[in-house]
C-alpha cells in the first residue's frame, strides 16, 4: 500500500466505496504535475465527512475518478470563531486567510472601515487560499470566507449572542489583556487596519456591549501578525488548544 | 511644530543636540523617496537610547545632517528571547524574522537541521528586515538575527541557564502546553522546518534536560505561524505581555 502525500480537497460526498469525479483542474493537478496513475493513493476532504483514502481509479488529461476506500480521519471542526479584518495589501491579505485557516477560525469575513483601503476584494480567490491552506496544513474544516462587508453594518445586526474581541493597536502596552471570566460562548475577533480604527469607529467599538477591548502586547503589531496573535490568545482561553 | 511620520534607524549615539550624518543611501530615501527638505521632522532610533524627533539640518543628493532635538521614547527592550528555526522558502524566511522582530525576539537564529533545505543564508538582509519591522512598528529595539548555524552544535554548547521550548509539529493536538509552573528565567523557542524533525533530532530533543516539548494546538501550522503563535505564548506566560 502507497503511502498518500498528496491531500486534495473535493466538493463531493466521501464514503466508503464512493467514486469521486474529477474536473479537469483537478486532473491536470494530480497526473500532470503530480505525476499520478493508475492505482496512485491520496487523501480527500470536502470539509464534512472527515478525511479519507482514495485510489486513482481512471486518469485522462481531462478528467478521471477516484475511488474512496477507508476514512483516515474523523471530521474535526473548529470552535464557531469569526475573525473579521480590514483588507490590506494583497499578500497580506492572502496571509491572513492562509494564517486564519490554520489557526481554526470558521468564518473569515473581510471587512471595510473608515481607513480601509480596498473597495472590493476577490472573495473567490481568498476561499481558494483558505482551501489550500487546509490542504497543506492537514485540516479537515474549510473555513467560509464571505465578501466584503461594511463594518458599520455587520456591527448594527450584530447578533445578541456573540462576543467580539477588539484589537485595537491604539491599546498597545495598555493593561487591557482579554478577560477569562465569564465570556465562553460564541466569539468574533476583529483586528484593524493599517492606520487603525478612526476615532469615530473607535468610539462606537468601545460603546458596544458585546465588545472587549484588547491589547496585543506592549508593540504595534502589522494586522497580519495580529490576527495569528490574536487568534492563538482566543484558542488558549476559549478554544481547542484549551 | 510639524508631526514626524518617519521613523529611520541610524546607527549613531542619539541625544539631545547631536547631529547624525546622513549616507548616500538614507539621504535617496529620506529627499528623493519621501521628499524631506530642510527643517522638516522625523522620528530616530539607534535601538540603545530610545526614540528622538530630529530635524532635517542639512540635505543633499549625496548625504545630510540631522540635528537630534528631543526624546520622544524612552528605550524599551524586548525580554531576552531567543527564536530558533530553519530557514524555508525566501518570502516565508523574510516573514519569520519580521514577525520576530515584531512580537519581541531579542536574538533571531536561523538553524541548519536535518530537513533544512538551505545552506546558506543571506544574514545581512534578513538583519535589514528586522531593522524595517522595527522601524514600522514603532519599536526602539532590533533584534540581532545571526548566521546560519547548526542545530547540532548549537544544542551541543547550550547555555546552562536558558529554557527552550520546543514546538514539533508532531506534537500537534498533544497535551503538552507549556507549564506555567517555575521556568521563570531565560528562554528560547525552536519552531521546526517544515517536514518536521528527524527522529535523531526528535529523539535528541526530548532527552534534553533544558527542553519543553510544546504543542501549538491541534492543527499543524506553517513555521511562519507557529513561530508567531509560539511568541505569543511566551510572552503571555513569561514575557511583556503579562
Amino acid at each position: 500500500m502507497s503511502t498518500a502525500k498528496i491531500r486534495l480537497y473535493v466538493e463531493h460526498p466521501l464514503g466508503e466505496g464512493q467514486t469521486v469525479p474529477l474536473d479537469c483542474d483537478q486532473a491536470h493537478y494530480l497526473f500532470g504535475v503530480m505525476r499520478q496513475r493508475t492505482g496512485d493513493a491520496l487523501l480527500l476532504f470536502n470539509g464534512q465527512d472527515g478525511e479519507w483514502r482514495a485510489t486513482v481509479a481512471q486518469a485522462s488529461k481531462r478528467g478521471g475518478e477516484l475511488l474512496v476506500e477507508e476514512q483516515t480521519r474523523p471530521q474535526q471542526n473548529p470552535p464557531d470563531l469569526w475573525l473579521l479584518f480590514a483588507p490590506i495589501k494583497k499578500a497580506r491579505t492572502d496571509f491572513i486567510v492562509e494564517k486564519a485557516a490554520e489557526m481554526g477560525a470558521a468564518r473569515i469575513i473581510p471587512v471595510q472601515t473608515d481607513f480601509t483601503n480596498s473597495e472590493r476584494i476577490r472573495q473567490d480567490r481568498l476561499q481558494a487560499h483558505a482551501v489550500a491552506a487546509a490542504e497543506q496544513c492537514g485540516g479537515t474544516f474549510v473555513p467560509d470566507v464571505t465578501d466584503l462587508q461594511k463594518l458599520d453594518r455587520l456591527l448594527g445586526n450584530w447578533p445578541d449572542n456573540r462576543h467580539l474581541m477588539f484589537c485595537d493597536e491604539a491599546l498597545a502596552g495598555a493593561n487591557e489583556a482579554v478577560r477569562q471570566d465569564g465570556h465562553a460562548g460564541l466569539w468574533a475577533i476583529l483586528i484593524g487596519p493599517e492606520g487603525g480604527f478612526s476615532d469615530a469607529e473607535r468610539a462606537r467599538l468601545h460603546a458596544l456591549p458585546f465588545a472587549h477591548p484588547t491589547a496585543l502586547g506592549p508593540r504595534i503589531l502589522r494586522a497580519d501578525t495580529a490576527a495569528v496573535a490574536a487568534m492563538t490568545v482566543w484558542q488558549q482561553r476559549f478554544g481547542d488548544w484549551a
